[in-house]
């Protein structure tokens, strides 16, 4: 892992600012035969992009993926794959106002501070225009998991604000997170949360939220025992998206609350016979490597940095300013596009982690 | 980062079951001239050992550490530095009637399946012993960074079961930590945690915590735009701890519940004219970058797996069975000591990112 | 290092076949503030495109660079910067009948083994077409180094088939090697060389080389203590360009030769005071470290694969083929374009030993 | 790849200077089930030991070699592998007369530059003695790669000085390899080499050589596609060692001089009906991938650069100085011994590069 590449076998480089020439990543490592297409790609995208819905930011995204590498005859051919999505709908001029302001909680201050300047032409590389190349890479994952274990990665919404749904994720399937725009798969929680949005929107705020994220039927035996647990990576992966401020594996925070004596799993067999745990306090993971159990991770999201209230802050000559109505279209709140990007991270480390493993411990199968 | 291996430019590999010969670090990419003595080094690990209170395991680990290269004259050369200490009282006999059992929990069922057998003798590498490594590493880390810019690292425990305490992280110094046996800065509150635990103990039985870091006067400009942002870095090293379940930032899942205009931190001049932020729910980092603010982090630790309480589990064979009494001298909760475990993966990264950093953007000061 | 990266702290990754979208390159770890226009990108593609004179390949290269990421009002920004060139020119069908065809010595079989399949159009990922990536990287690399420490690389022929020339490594200057179309800087032996790459042509043959470069004025201390010395990392990035089959370091094989107290390079001061050595059998590197001398290596290449004469070989069913008059212009002679790509790998490796000697010996300046 | 440790999935990082405590290495990504025992370790030890016979150095290394992790029961456990062997016989008093000077092409000057000083005892990092770590690692890799593929490493002496043997690589066997004091297959070249190196040590001088190394039986598909072709990473690995100064594969640099309807190997069947080609100027790598035919390299190395003889040179205050009777023991020539070492680092790429080609092309086996 590094900066702008994630993963040590399957290696995912993302490139591209908000405001550049285009968006995309170059995947390393990826397997050959792999059959794919732009359409899928961009089905996934459609998830993903602004403009969806009321309650996400009105720009319109609508990316057309090109495939500039390691794809021949509609196949992988186990060299880099380079998929990009051009930047349109891109006006630097709308923030030439703002380029030498620090808006609050967002990267102006710290990019400037780092790299001595900044491309102050929107998010530039801070944007979350950027996990349009996670979910490009993330789509290719999700392929490879599906051919070589059925495994399926849901995410979804269970918080918006102070409103929490209770949602099992045993039960939770596709077609129910889909069926509202928030993608929370309980519908009445999911009125409530569109209402808050929409409320929010209104007010020119913003408002956090928090994903849930379920692996059904992942295989054993994957993550490394120390510093790569699986735990470990998928926090950094998911930790690594815009706006993240707490990760959860299984019981999480609430399992500080709790005694050995419950909150141990206990090994047992289910009905076919196959080694299970009674309950799953564990998230799938234990020692760092999943046990075969579903894993089940949460991402908290902090309200967008964006608002249209006026905000007192500084410019970069360390003078006091204020800046109010900050132009652009941006979400009242990220979590129900944010799912999206979420399973994509989550595809990332588990293709990445069957492969080491394979080479570790398959060599002589 | 790879499996035993972690950082980029300052490479930590860290080896050693409970039960083989020794655990160690090999450090690659130490600066040279850092002046290191086994004493600081046994001093700090006297804080993470067992044996040093009423309510951490009673096995006494009285660790001597040999320093096997990289130093020459008491300073550090610029090659490999490597640190060990042996095992002693270390009887793998003690473990002998656990080698076909699956104790609820740990890591006997996933290192058996995806390693093909396992070394039963203990946790194995799977062991809290292992973290010796990482205190040993976090010493070196926490004087380069010490003497490059005046930082401080402190860990300290927040809640022990349901039993919370309510700490400014402004205010902790490491006296106050130091003070009780269960490293809350809050005197009112250790005793309470005191008190559950050795309840908790008495009953056989084991509680999870919560350990917060505050990093003050951090370096600005540490992290990487993408993945891995020094928030992501974080998580992972704190997530790659043994028994951890989640892991927060800054407002954390707190944050997920506010608006924007109250989680955003404006930026303003302090007293001496120093840009920093009105409020820290950024926690320090911003964009994936440090803003000079001090760096607030919180690690949730589920309860210990082992508990004298009898548990329902299965063999190696798939048969159920009885485990009662479990041998073996533990902790009923992990947290004291894990403070200091905290504060060597925190600062395993910092120096990481400072020697990136500098790599990058301070090749032509 | 990973199959399509280079580099630690400056990553370059290449993408692209000959006949698929584009060929590109993402550079991570890039300082920020870098001046970059096309205009010298494509100066430099030009050096090494083909259809430059009549001994190279006829092929028409005219390469436009785009800059899709990492670039700001011209200059680099410290995010991954995305350069590429669109494939043009280039027909498939004229490869398709050699789609189940092993031309000998080309990567055909070995490709079908390790991936299953390949893409049979043109070269692939094992094309020449690739190293236009490394030479748009080796551009930006280069003028870091400039601006750094007045370093200059420069590569030239030594020897086509037989014919060597004798050139003094201290005395060679870039407008000496432009100015023939071989590359060789001394005209005698320039001459032949045309004319024995001439002579070959019309045979429908090809014929190997050698490339000398020599590094003047570089910075002392760049290479590490023991896998990554300095030759080693020179040795892997010339050695990963395609049909290379030896490489020299200082005396190279004729050192094998020689005696210690011949070989062994006496240390004094120069006119300037300056430490020097007498003699630089060392090629600059001594201990695998810079040690401020010129460094001079030698890369040799062998015959293009590609011939117009009849050969006998198998297909992909293991049947007995003849190929004849294979299609495509090809070179009959790669060392006078293979200047312009060791230039650029060397410039890489120098790049980031720069980056990785300031991140761990730097850090206290 | 970083400084100190090399592979991706196959990870040995060593540790140890001369005079420090121990040398040793850590195998992260190590298989687990592969027996081991010290003896066998013990045994290619002795191979490259100083003491073995009177043309190699006087001083007596017989090292034990200590297990400190990853090994339960016999067999490897899946988590780091640490090998050490304790330094004994290192008396730093007889350096200390050397400490301020700077020995003619020793890395003395280079480390005292790079890291600010440097630990005058003996070669410290750079001390050859560091390979000791490398041939316990070349063990491992060896006994997993017989385990896989019954692969055959053989590294042997092809020149001393001008001294050239001329050897069949393809009829090469252990037994006439090990026959001889200087490990030259060919006899009659032997006995003059062992007069060479005898005559040479008599002068008080070093002398050079080459060793070859030949991989019968390698697996097909050994090698990523652009930067770490199989032959650039075999390039890095023998170039790694230390006093190395050329490297080539298949015909080197003589195949600069060839044509290539010459130099081509066409494709054939053999007599049990497998692909193979008719001749092997590729040495076993074609586009950077193995082809199943034997594996050829060279490694040249510099004759060793401690000599008796009188020299001049610089001390660390720039002053003018002769150093004369270098006390310590050292080789007259390094060849016999480095034999061992090659096979060792052939055997590490190999092993590593099977593993990633397992994690990329063996996931749907």
């Amino acid at each position: 892992m590094s900066a702008n590449t994630i993963g040590q076998n399957f290696r995912v480089t993302t490139f591209g600012e908000s405001h550049g020439g285009a968006v995309g990543c170059v995947i390393d490592g990826c397997p050959a035969g792999i059959e794919i297409s732009t359409d899928e790609i961009e089905k996934e995208l459609k998830r993903r992009a602004t403009g969806q819905s009321k309650i996400t930011s009105q720009r319109k995204e609508t990316d057309k993926v090109e495939i500039l590498s390691g794809v021949f005859e509609g196949k992988t051919i186990g060299t880099p794959l380079t998929l990009l999505v051009k930047n349109k709908d891109a006006k630097s001029s709308d923030y030439e106002y703002l380029k030498d302001k620090y808006r609050p909680s967002h990267a102006d201050f710290t990019y400037d501070k780092k790299f001595g300047f900044r491309a102050w032409a929107g998010g530039g590389r801070a944007s979350a225009r950027e996990t349009t190349a996670r979910v490009m890479a993330g789509v290719i994952a999700k392929k490879i998991l599906k051919d070589l274990c059925e495994v399926e990665i849901l995410a979804y919404v269970v918080q918006v604000g102070t409103q929490k749904a209770q949602i099992d994720s045993s039960k939770v399937n596709f077609e129910d997170i889909e069926k509202n725009i928030v993608r929370c798969p309980d519908e009445g929680s999911a009125k409530k949360m569109i209402s808050l949005i929409e409320e929010t929107k209104k007010q020119g705020d913003s408002v956090g939220g928090v994903v849930e994220c379920v692996v059904k039927n992942p295989p054993i035996g994957l993550g490394e025992p120390v510093f790569d647990k699986l735990s470990a990576d998928l926090a950094h992966a998911c930790m690594s998206i815009s706006a993240t401020k707490g990760f959860e594996i299984g019981s999480g925070f609430a399992g500080a609350q709790m005694k050995g004596s419950e909150h141990n799993d206990p090994f047992c067999l289910n009905s076919e016979g196959k080694v299970c745990t009674r309950t799953n306090n564990s998230g799938g993971i234990q020692g760092g490597i999943s046990n075969g159990e579903s894993i089940v991770l949460r991402t908290a999201f902090k309200p967008t940095s964006t608002i249209l209230k006026t905000q007192n802050t500084l410019n970069n000559k360390n003078q006091e300013i204020i800046i109010e109505n900050i132009k652009g279209r941006h979400d009242p709140c990220v979590v129900p596009r944010a799912v999206v990007i979420v399973e994509a991270m989550v595809s990332l480390v588990l293709v990445d982690h069957y492969m080491r493993n394979t080479a570790q411990n398959k060599l002589f199968v």
